[in-house]
């Protein structure tokens, strides 16, 4: 039986933290997966910045472009760091993606190193189970201009400078006035970023299937300041209205730049990015096993 | 210019807490809006509990079922409490609600009694915001048989006895285990009733456009136990698993006599409640006003 | 080398949840101890409950009382709530008391079941931390009269009946009127007791040198009433203002026919619970492995 | 009668915010003080910083050390943060203070300017309650040399820089280690701070009286990261594992140039600072009223 993906793009850990060169055990673990895809049937290249990194002749380079037009399925190899930063720039092309965590099991990257060709297998042909999740679009404005542009598929973040007091915020959806929050900072997270750094602040989860962001403050000064879950298809408006050295990270690229009167805009972007699981997947065991909800615990 | 709603019934504070007896003063409130809506075209009754605990002569009493056949308005004076009862009984026939708070600001009674007629006058003539309110239903199952059926605006809530240890339960989504979770209790709340006791248990409030319920844990044992939004298509299924006298309310309506291996499933109802809001009227007005965002606070 | 202690009242899993009857490989593993302990030079009594579970021959049985009129050590056999319960009552008379934790490792039972000898020896001649823990006194005034008086090293919880709404407490501090509270319940906790339920509640660690309870409202109304941590030499009296079926905990002991306007007083007793623990004993590496602080966690 | 107090030094709002000078208004109200002390047979000087803003003749100049030596009591005009900046600086020469709030109510500014005179005639005349309350002591270790040394009444913050992702921290409480942390920070907090940037992040309330003080993460990484309250004759120590751009305020003095490696010391300092309220004063009531707790809210 053939696979039913015709050509496959190999993504290493996208971006590497230190040196930038990838270690001999990892490029035999990315050398052995490829070869396993060969065997199945598929054409496999490899995203060109992991083919920057590695030695890994006979494998054609693609950026990621060219893997979301001419792949039809990407195969992350890291944490979900890699997952989020690739998925959203494939995003508008609709490549799914899978996720094999080399590390401890991510939300995202479900698939353990270990023994991985007895899942990876079925899902080649067919079996299993598909998860789309929104994208987040957020814009800067500045004197009505905008002057950034870009996704997010964890959060967007506002936060205080670092040796600076709170950041005042006022906050508007669909041009309805919520509140003017005084804070260490303010969170816009999607249901993939529910169990990030909107967790750790406080806020709910909200599960993969639900249309919804959820506004987290950071350290509220008025305590009844609680998370919001809104509509996605809401379009969410932040204005720094008072505080120094106020930035803003959108998964992780941070804008430290802002200035008073500044707006982040937040809304869905038009494109999903699809993460296909094995067959059976289910998002409550993720859960379960990442926060420990099995044991005892105190 | 004549009411666009022709026929109104007129509900007062629908649960009389103590005596059943309405004060003279509450009597006369009623008595002047019934003028008022005559006055506007509309022709007037009285909810049936409402007529037996007022002497109020020449003005038709309608039960509720009567009221969602022949009506095409509900005004209600009162508090939240009220709002609900009549809404989950008159979702069925789509008839809309309208709420005049008598004490303090209500989260769904947000028409003032002071000057009521400035307000009332531009919604019956059609000059009104429309909000539709999820409903849940609710059911008890016991050895695969249904012994409770019952809708819910607000919350089901699912508690310990009161000198018992925790309850431990065991929660389902649409069949897939999300976990077992000890705890004094769990709340699943709509977007109505996250801002009722869902909030005070740490759980996070939810737009009413949201399409989503929150479950949220009363003093879970495990503290990465927290709350989870879901979309409200799901169903969601709270097994008792261990306990000694578990109860379960739905809006304070209370089934104390729940046994282990009971299970309670939640749903969204196939009807909405529907509430009518004054022209430019904002959710997050009302969230500002009853959590006093605006004001300095701690 | 002598053992430091002499006479050592053994005690096993007091509480006996079931049956009452002890099973074999527990009674095998009371009596290796004992054998130990006589192997130590040391004279061993079984606590009367102990015995009347398990046949032991050779060994006197010691009520508690007796136990802390003739024993310079308790040695408990099982989880918290044993040595919590022994340990309320041995207090007035001083007596030092060791845990062995059965199932998995307590806050207070701290020393494992495996090869505890090689943990218990040096600890028997006199390498060991000693660690005092405050007792509350807690009584119930019903117009004026004491009705009910108790010692609680955990805590003493107000909770609100299981079917009724809030109860409304009214609490004062050293004759200080601090808050009316409208809540589920409201929780004084000890250091002790701050790991447990109060935790769970929301309410911060207590480290046990520290001498102050803390008072934690349990899903509060108003979202400011948060945790307050008060010195120990206050009094707090806790009155009833509002609710039905009001009952009040004392370490899971409970008082289920409180009135409105009845009042529960708490205040440190006089006497403190002594623990001994193994030599470099640190209450952080206990709170790190039972909160699984080490661990990547979420 | 006489005032018990000989020689008052007054002092304005102490950090002028912008200009650094001083209203008419503030002037006139300053000279209104000052003419009522000494028509209170006072003898009254100007704190330095205070005269330097604004035109008073006939009132002597005194730094803050002079008014340590010579003056029995600081009358503090201003907000919580003047009393905080005045108090940390007379510490050591055990001067009492009084605070009157010219804006709305604060902690520890207790006394309403309106009718000031009536509240604080009593108090010269020797009727007050005293409150005192502990300092902290906090030093920075590079490699094993203190490099910054200052107090802080109400808390010790170490931040995550503004762009970067967690800092993780080291805590050791008496060299015992409690817990390698990852969060956006760590707080330690007085009594006096645990209502200021501690309570936003979730920290408890720690009565005045309490000896000790609170450690309260801030979004920590790991949700079982509760805040601990530890007595406040330990000495904690916090060492910058990781993080980039990392900082420390002492009472909003910030330090943002710490490096992987430094120590950061909080013990309690060998003086208090003293405060002065009317008789029956209590903290609590300053609590409910700056809580709202009185009022309905959510």
């Amino acid at each position: 039986m053939k696979s039913r993906f015709e050509h496959i793009a190999l993504v290493g850990k996208y971006q590497s933290p230190t040196s930038g060169v990838m270690t001999e055990p990892a490029r035999k673990t990315l050398e052995g997966i490829a070869l396993f895809l060969r065997s199945q049937g598929c054409t496999v290249s490899l995203e060109a910045q992991t083919a920057a990194h590695m030695e890994l002749p006979g494998y054609p380079a693609l950026d990621v472009d060219e893997i979301g037009q001419q792949c039809d399925l990407g195969l992350v190899v890291g944490g979900d760091g890699t997952m989020l930063s690739i998925g959203r720039q494939v995003a508008r092309y609709g490549t799914p993606l899978i996720g094999i965590n080399q590390g401890r099991l991510g939300f995202i990257t479900d698939i353990p190193l270990d023994n991985y060709q007895a899942t990876l297998a079925p899902m080649l042909h067919g079996q299993f189970e598909e998860d789309h999740r929104p994208l987040m679009q957020a814009r800067v404005l500045r004197d009505g201009v905008c002057v950034f542009d870009t996704f997010a598929m964890n959060d967007v973040v506002v936060n205080r400078g670092a040796t600076s007091g709170m950041v005042e915020l006022r906050i508007e959806v669909d041009g309805h006035f919520v509140a003017n929050q005084r804070a260490d900072g303010l969170i816009v997270a999607s249901p993939t970023g529910s169990t990030a750094y909107s967790l750790s602040a406080g806020g709910p989860m909200l599960h993969p299937s639900l249309p919804g962001w959820v506004l987290v403050p950071i350290a509220p000064h008025i305590l009844s300041n609680r998370p919001i879950v809104l509509a996605d298809i809401t379009e969410i408006a932040i204005e720094i209205v008072n505080g120094r050295d106020v930035s803003a990270n959108f998964d992780m690229q941070s804008r430290p730049d802002l200035r008073l009167g500044d707006r982040i805009l937040v809304r869905r972007a038009e494109y999903c990015v699809r993460f296909l699981h094995p067959r059976g997947w289910s998002y409550f065991d993720t859960l379960r096993k990442k926060l420990r909800w099995n044991e005892g615990g105190s």
